[in-house]
């Protein structure tokens, strides 16, 4: 479908023949941040494909030429909703954490705890398992994706080496404990309340046991 | 996109114009496992809005109307490459493993190793995040999705009973260590050879450990 796209699409289809003052308030209305929220929706709801420009134009009702004053492309606008995501889903998570206590097994049990964290965390969870099935076909998707992870994996991994375990060691229980994170995001309706409590807390207890 | 196909799509569009032969080769041809395999193919490369008769009998070289011989509509097709897949990847897998061993703990390191596996793993974790995006919003996909897991789950759990742990204890760990598997099918490319292999050793270990 959208392969068939004509280049004339990269350049504003009704430019300015709007009155000024209109012009304006659309301008003034619509910031960047808005188009990259209603592309996020789209691409969770119906995925990739269909975030196109003419249809996020139909939604926000405004004309596709407005698009053009934020943006170079339909590229350009799935770049930032790659940029928007990992910023808020990585950087800002890691830093705020990071802030948050200086006790590496508190910021474990604060990681682990994400994907319980109500709304929030589902509709979190919602928008990168749409990343996570357009990574599988495209190389910008996959690159924002993995360096997301990486720099997730080095956080849990720098809290099990201040635990005091050994590189290897720290670097598996790393990869273990986030691997459990994103499936309890994919898996979390799964049972009741008391049971999300149950193994949340066992996950904490069980990656953190230093004998076997 | 496909919701503005029409009720006609579903009756053969080309009928039986063409000559006896040709039409019975074709049908000998094209079994079912044909178009639920081209169908997969699809869905996991270009996503479930991709999976249509137009295309797919495009790429398989025959006309739409041979479609109709084994499928009722596309609902039936996709029903079908649900069934499939819930088959080949969690009933088959299942009884396999469970020939395999009576030992719980050998059948929890099977099932841990599986995310491991070489090429074919690769394919069904593409195949299975698919369907766990494409089941985000559609019903069918989100029943076939929730069965699958709940079965693996209580396999797993199955497992731990049998280890002797109480009933609540493993649960989690059963569900532990599924979340697990998924996230290293999705997360398989972090990491070298050794380091996979010593998380996969460290889940067996840990997962397991009575003490805490």
């Amino acid at each position: 479908m959208n392969p068939k796209r004509s280049p004339a699409a990269r350049t504003p289809v009704r430019p300015t023949r709007s009155r000024p003052a209109v012009k304006a308030a659309t301008r003034a209305a619509l910031t960047p941040e808005v188009w990259i929220e209603a592309a996020t929706d789209v691409l969770v709801v119906e995925g990739i494909d269909h975030v196109r420009v003419d249809v996020l134009a139909r939604q926000l009702g405004v004309t596709r030429g407005s698009f053009y004053w934020h943006f170079r492309d339909r590229e350009d606008l799935l770049r930032r909703v790659l940029l928007a995501w990992s910023t808020r889903a990585t950087q800002a998570l890691t830093k705020r954490l990071a802030e948050a206590s200086k006790d590496p097994l508190e910021r474990l049990r604060d990681m682990i705890s994400l994907p319980h964290r109500g709304r929030a965390a589902v509709r979190a969870a919602r928008i990168e398992l749409a990343i996570r099935a357009w990574a599988r076909r495209d190389d910008m998707a996959r690159q924002a994706l993995d360096a997301a992870d990486a720099s997730r994996l080095a956080y849990h991994e720098q809290a099990f080496r201040a635990l005091g375990f050994e590189p290897a060691e720290a670097r598996s229980r790393a990869f273990l404990t986030y691997a459990c994170e994103i499936g309890e995001s994919l898996l979390h309706h799964h049972g009741d309340d008391a049971q999300r409590e149950h193994r949340k807390q066992r996950l904490g207890v069980l990656i953190t046991t230093r004998k076997p």
